[in-house]
């Protein structure tokens, strides 16, 4: 990753990669299919983890109340262990039109993961595919800032904030 | 656009599409640059739009009004004489990733370009990025609505009422 920031990603070859990770290049394609594994290789993980985190919401839950019980399952991959690496992956992914390109389609991905989630609970359709877009709106603000380099507060909080302020903004009369 | 929808999109020739039209593909080139722009063509045009009208909405409108002014501002491009163009446009995208992508980014642009937009009327960010999001939320989902084959409703009716849906959940508890 911090090769990715220094010399670019499309500059950065596998080899370059495996050394800095003190790896050989044979060890790291048996972590990661290619280099754009480094940087989407969790995206699934997380998937599942937020589908799973919405499925178990308390019985009686809103469309929104489970649609956070999403957000919130995704701070333990958004730990600060981690904010580092994700603010040098978020700089890549910018610079880099390809990997915006599959960043935004793991959204929608994502996005569409929930609303089938929101769909087995019971919602019904407009309202499953509408939380689900709002839910990946805030995810989507909330992670931008949670990567800005003045940026002090936790995943958490800031995602709280979000949804607070999503929901203000739509009751703003 | 009947052409990318009966043979599929990649093995529609700029001659086919010329032909099909009545135009020679020197013709068809002074209109479009290429064959992407088919497709893609009128995207600008309803950024634009959408942003004046945000810009242009009632002082003293909430966020989220000036996010339904430009959002009611696209339904001038969604009429009933275009509703037919756009399922088979939608039908021909959800067939081919490249598309596909470019749609996604199309819609981020749209939202970074109503974000910035709602700063210019005062608004601070993260309000200005979420209303924008949610208002790309309302759009996507509105507008998928409004190309399913069984859908009679107009775009405006259903983007009114997808607004008013995303309120609802926003404050149901």
């Amino acid at each position: 990753m911090e090769l990715f920031a220094e010399v670019g990603y499309e500059q950065t070859t596998v080899a370059a990669i495996a050394e800095r990770a003190g790896l050989t290049s044979r060890t790291f394609f048996r972590y990661f299919a290619d280099k754009r594994e480094v940087l989407f290789g969790g995206s699934e993980v997380l998937q599942e983890s937020m589908v799973a985190a919405l499925a178990g919401a308390a019985a009686g839950a809103t469309a929104l109340e489970a649609i956070a019980a999403a957000l919130a399952a995704a701070s333990e991959f958004f730990d600060e262990k981690r904010r580092g690496f994700a603010r040098q992956r978020a700089a890549v992914i910018a610079a880099n039109g390809e990997l915006y390109e599959r960043e935004l389609i793991k959204l929608a991905r994502l996005s569409a993961a929930l609303a089938e989630a929101l769909g087995a609970r019971g919602f019904d359709e407009p309202d499953a595919s509408l939380a689900a877009e709002a839910g990946i709106a805030v995810f989507r603000v909330a992670f931008a800032q949670w990567v800005r380099k003045t940026e002090r507060r936790s995943y958490s909080i800031i995602v709280d904030a979000s949804l607070a302020r999503l929901k203000t903004l739509a009751t703003a009369v």
